[in-house]
């Protein structure tokens, strides 16, 4: 991955927003910007490079997988070895108070104080936009590569998942069969826990798999997905069990023309609004848009859920190289629900669907 | 579980801590309170009760889950819903600035922003200790029954961790065996990412399964555990693959040793610190304390990681319904690794350790 290029991009940005040093707490961004994959790591980047910072149970993996960077271990938490760095350098220098930059929307307000404690007054604190999150939006061909492993990894699982879905069947055996094949297919792990929701418990929009029975008659709403080399993938499919009525196939086709419209707005220089818009748009004139209650959906990478929100409103441009998920969903409560899930790349000419699994209705008997 | 209890004795704390009203934000500390087992949500308390927001999501969920309490469904998010029905409120009253105490651990910089930027002046905003992680800390007879169980699962899957542990086999293959099994017999995921590592990578205290093959000759670490009805499991269990030398006997010796000395050391009234050092001491007669580089355990429940620490200096008092784990280790980098783990509730007579599974050495052939 093109660690030297994001933290150069990275710097550009701490001088855009005239911050001299930024410390980066959150976990996916540190990987991002230099490879390390562990639970407890702190990066501080500055115009002159960046140094990383881990504690005594790193030490090796730190080693191993820190791109080209300075690596410090010390017996502090982290964040405040950090801290203690930076103010010994910035007291050499003998310089005026320096801004520290750290990302707002996730460093709680105990570590915040902890922070300030130690740099006050060498530094002034700065809460940052989310700098690393906006450049992470835009995937490179590598990643692209990645998340498309992912995706094809995790639409390979659909299979075991039909195979295992009959009356009967608890929903979490349904989720067990999917997740041994795709632990022994090379998934790290799964991207979030996965939801089998089937009869009335299709309308749980988050329907973690539970002990349930799958009855004689329902929706059966699957969605998962795994991480692969750090990429996550998320797709959903809903198949039916038992003897459809006419309603239950009317429903799923509307589901399903709902996704495909906002699929076809997907394209550079549309604003995500407008994809969650030609979804609703559709559910609308079936009269279900009421039961459309969550939004459209989310950029994925190394987080599940990363910018952009593909939301109602929201007026983020989409532009090449970004992925997102788009899946809406219409939920009934007490009686069923149906989700359609797809991920998505912004391309050049407008957009490819990564997830290869037919959309046709399935009906189990 | 008592619900209406728990409650009860942090409207103590808030009275205790002047706060009129406080924000409880994180998840399992809502999960504690109330039952609400979703991911979106905020409880309010004050000294009359307590009011649970949540957003469309979880409309179902929270009615069938949420254990006596008001629940407030919002298209905000929740922590805005709550601040503005606190104003609200707080208006009609027509009284002079309350107090409304937050999480300060948990909350993020941006979010107390956000929620000050509604708030004042009608509240002032303080940072409240760890509150209900305090009250978490001791256990009822029912959550020790309810860890008592997720420890027994968890332990019944170390036999097939066993079974799948050879040459050759990838630590991901041992993983997937393992959390296959866990499924199927109940738990609704693993609490922490399976760790599997074998030979060289035992040395690495946070060893992940990764897709190498366990090699003909070494240790290999297996720590894991499963969730179940909420509660987290915790167990590591260190075997030898291959024809094992005496230096390597001997080291395992000493770990389990040192991990003996430790619950040697659990009963209500010793600080957890003394635990540490029990185990730091048996190795420091063997020359092995500079290898032990992580602490010696911590408590468990409906976190994998929760209050109390144990851990060097640390001074928290061992009471009789506490639960830890104990789990010395030493890592030789590049070379090997041993860890054992068990879970231990602090008893009035001393404590019970609740794993159920052997320590003696296994060499697998």
């Amino acid at each position: 991955m093109d660690h030297k290029g994001r933290l150069r991009r990275l710097q550009q940005e701490l001088s855009r927003h005239r911050l001299d040093s930024f410390l980066v707490t959150h976990a996916p961004n540190i990987r991002y910007l230099c490879g390390f994959t562990g639970s407890a790591g702190v990066l501080l980047v500055n115009e002159r490079g960046s140094v990383f910072f881990t504690d005594g149970r790193y030490i090796s993996q730190a080693r191993e997988e820190v791109d080209g960077r300075k690596v410090a271990i010390g017996r502090k938490a982290p964040l405040l070895a950090a801290a203690s760095w930076l103010v010994t350098r910035r007291k050499k220098l003998a310089r005026a108070a320096g801004v520290l930059g750290f990302e707002a929307e996730h460093m709680t307000v105990l570590a915040r104080k902890q922070l300030a404690d130690v740099v006050t007054p060498v530094f002034r604190l700065r809460e940052a936009p989310p700098l690393v999150e906006r450049l992470r939006m835009l995937k490179d061909a590598e990643e692209i590569d990645s998340i498309r492993a992912a995706v094809l990894l995790g639409a390979s699982l659909f299979n075991r998942a039909l195979a295992a879905v009959r009356p009967g069947t608890k929903e979490t055996e349904v989720a067990a069969e999917l997740e041994y094949a795709a632990r022994l297919a090379g998934a790290q792990e799964m991207s979030f826990p996965t939801i089998v929701a089937a009869g009335p418990r299709s309308a749980l929009p988050h329907g973690r798999a539970s002990a349930e029975p799958i009855p004689a008659e329902g929706f059966v709403v699957c969605d998962f997905g795994v991480i692969l080399a750090g990429y996550c993938s998320d797709m959903t499919r809903t198949v039916y069990v038992g003897h459809h009525t006419q309603e239950a196939r009317q429903i799923y086709e509307a589901v399903r023309e709902a996704q495909q419209a906002a699929i076809n707005q997907v394209r550079p220089g549309i604003a995500v609004g407008e994809v969650d818009r030609a979804a609703r748009k559709t559910l609308k004139r079936r009269g279900l848009d009421r039961y459309f209650t969550h939004s459209t959906g989310h950029g994925v990478g190394l987080e599940i859920h990363e910018a952009p929100r593909v939301a109602a409103g929201q007026t983020e441009v989409l532009r090449s190289g970004m992925i997102i998920t788009v899946e809406p969903g219409v939920y009934i409560p007490g009686k069923w629900g149906v989700r359609i899930e797809d991920v998505v790349v912004v391309t050049d000419q407008g957009c490819e669907v990564l997830t290869p699994t037919s959309k046709e209705f399935i009906a189990i008997d």
